[in-house]
């Protein structure tokens, strides 16, 4: 796509690409998630997630751990999902698919933020690699949202996804410790949220004995 | 839709109206723009473009004024179009629409921010108001973003929806002048960007005389 702009239109290579990038941007509004928007018109793509996600952490932030950098919690939460413009989007109960997932979103990510030069480029991927991680409070934190918000719409939805996918209360359960271990206040939200969902009807708890 | 949910799930009344506000965020991926996707399959809509408003933020932090404070521009930048949620969008050539526009996104900043208690309600309440009124450089970056955004969409889709809507080079360019007072970079960059759609064809000049 950048290709077809005339390079002349660019104040420099660094410039050229930067917009390379940001051309690139434009495909995650094609990648779409199993989340259903709250109304179950659809689902949402990842470029509505990645800004839901962002606007979240603008009020959700007081329930990080003390002394969480926000700007860097948001540089994450806006690229973390860059890596599936070439790896797509894998069910976090997709037990095949999570198989290869870290060397499909590895070269993804190589590839993607490899179109930006140095050190914005190094900036960005280090960050993804931060998020994947998990190992900072940013990164912790950061993850938890990222596991909140589709629990969130869940129990919103009354659980149709879940449903159709024929998942089980054990292994939300088990997905969702990233949230406790990224937030406290959080993390006993997500039981509960669960343990509603239980009580609805939302989530089967067949395989829990 | 929170009032769907059972009280006693959140920890206390702050955090439920959080809950209500991130609730609330969801309608935004509802409210579509005159703005194609770069493969011109469909427009985008508002959760898309602030999405893509604040990551573009990322890499053209840059050609912002120096000292031009990044935090607050992404946090602009997310919350920018939520009074579009009551008010829809307004075409930034719509000499009707754009009548009443002011009165009708404050009743909807009120509204909105209003879901949430304050100080934070307040604070971005106060950040909405300071992206409409454009003098803090940081208001001033994430507006020209916001007018290069589309600009950089009608160049690389052919002009296609500058056509459809009869929009003229001279129209353009005083709506571009946005840019050049938030970047003179980008305002560089968008003022090469109209005289190539002009020569592209993209952009009529029969009123310019």
């Amino acid at each position: 796509m950048t290709e077809l702009i005339d390079p002349k239109l660019f104040s420099d290579d660094v410039m050229m690409k930067k917009f390379r990038f940001i051309v690139e941007l434009d495909k995650l509004k094609m990648v779409f998630r199993r989340t259903l928007l709250l109304d179950k018109s659809r689902t949402e793509n990842d470029a509505e997630h990645s800004w839901e996600m962002a606007t979240m952490a603008l009020v959700l932030h007081s329930y990080a751990e003390p002394g969480t950098d926000l700007l860097r919690v948001l540089k994450m939460l806006l690229i973390h999902d860059l890596v599936e413009i070439d790896a797509g989007d894998t069910y976090v109960y997709d037990r095949v698919g999570i198989r290869d997932q870290p060397e499909r979103e590895s070269a993804a990510a190589s590839r993607i933020f490899g179109l930006l030069e140095d050190p914005e480029g190094a900036e960005l991927h280090a960050l993804w690699r931060e998020f994947e991680d998990r190992i900072t409070p940013e990164a912790r934190f950061a993850r938890a949202l990222d596991r909140l918000q589709p629990l969130f719409h869940n129990y919103c939805t009354a659980g149709q996804v879940w449903r159709q996918n024929a998942i089980k209360a054990s292994q939300v359960r088990q997905a969702m410790q990233v949230i406790r271990e990224g937030s406290a206040t959080l993390g006993l939200f997500a039981d509960r949220l669960i343990d509603a969902s239980v009580e609805e009807g939302y989530l089967a708890t067949s395989d829990e004995g």
